[in-house]
């Protein structure tokens, strides 16, 4: 079963303080290259993998979506989502992803956004995904990158010039990755790139883009502290076909 | 122009020198799981981009191929290549990748071994692989990994514990890197695994498989110092098919 650590209290203040819970999509540096991604929404059946606040199912519908299911193992992160819409085709539904049933062939997209890090069992999640999609269906997701979940220790090592190096050891050792992020002991589930292409090509999927995403320049020059993820990629975001 | 270090008296000798280079196919820990992203070879028309010694060429007649056409730069690696074979299906050529023409269709499977990552212009080759590929041909290729050829200083660092760490920076700066390796001043060309992903897709291929290569327990007992390629992947192997 996936950690609920989105409900713990203290973890869920310190969540609703990050750039991306108050500005939304445009809160998250990798959004743009993440929308990119997308077919056109316009009529599409959409399911959100790990939904939040809602932003993604609201901004599905106003690109017209005909509807869209927002799920969630977070109580908190629901009320929260359900309280900032009244549009009946959108629906929110609490469940681990783990063990959650979706209906076969019920969706033309299924979209997830820095979800699957926190999953033990992705390969029975996409293997799920995949009969959930209609043929052609796209499911796009972001996860952490493998780099950045892979170290023992994952912190930034500084040099005296200033210059940023991330400490890839155990990269191969895929496993749960016990990480202070907000709170101390957020469980994230490491499993190298490969292995995510690999399971997505054996259930069915067609790769159909890999980006391991790094700012814009412009984004440097808005918020240079985003420089240092040029040094290695954070998130990598992946579009695939049923 | 790709850099010609092959032919370099220093590095050609040292590069003998290399278990890789005295043991053939099975001197690469690699070998058998790039082995395993192979076709069966009976009867095909191969391409062995960047043969080196010719081991492979030699290798995929013993297995059944109808001919096999090995390139590379290097006159000195294919005088080699040509002393240890009289087989008339076997032809050798020197040609750099960069710029050599292939012919249309000519072939079911096109591979190659540890030559990718010397390649300033890998889109131009890899478009010119696939128009020289049949429909449902394949390529089979092994290059280093981003992971290992990304940092500005390659080389690993050991705690006082021995644990030892890959130092990544400039993941997201693709282009040349200088590396002292056999001699001083040997240039790889940095592109992150996206990317190639991403070309491959581009010009056409279908992924079938991206493996960060790590060595098995039985490699490692055999030869302990293979242990620290678990830290982080030296390899990566993909296979595509048109």
């Amino acid at each position: 079963m996936t950690q609920n650590i989105y409900d713990d209290p203290e973890f869920f203040a310190g969540y609703g303080r990050l750039r991306r819970s108050i500005e939304g999509l445009d809160g998250g540096a990798e959004w743009p290259a993440l929308r990119a991604l997308l077919p056109p929404l316009q009529g599409l059946r959409v399911v959100d993998l790990g939904c939040g606040y809602g932003w993604f199912c609201r901004w599905a519908r106003d690109e017209g979506a005909a509807a869209v299911l927002g799920l969630d193992v977070s109580a908190k992160m629901l009320d929260r989502a359900r309280s900032m819409t009244a549009d009946s085709a959108i629906a929110f539904a609490r469940a681990d992803l783990e063990t959650v049933a979706l209906p076969e062939a019920g969706f033309d997209l299924a979209y997830s956004s820095l979800a699957f890090h926190y999953i033990a069992d992705l390969d029975a999640l996409l293997r799920k995904v995949h009969r959930a999609l209609v043929p052609g269906g796209r499911l796009v997701f972001s996860m952490e990158h493998p780099i950045y979940t892979a170290p023992v220790r994952a912190d930034w090592l500084v040099d005296a010039d200033g210059r940023r190096t991330w400490p890839v050891n155990g990269y191969l050792a895929e496993g749960p990755r016990r990480r202070d992020w907000i709170v101390a002991g957020v469980i994230k589930h490491h499993r190298t790139l490969g292995t995510v292409v690999n399971r997505l090509i054996g259930c069915g999927f067609a790769i159909r883009r890999v980006e391991e995403w790094g700012p814009t320049d412009h984004q440097i020059a808005a918020y240079p502290e985003l420089a240092e993820e040029r040094e290695r990629p954070i998130f990598v975001l992946v579009a695939a076909q049923r």
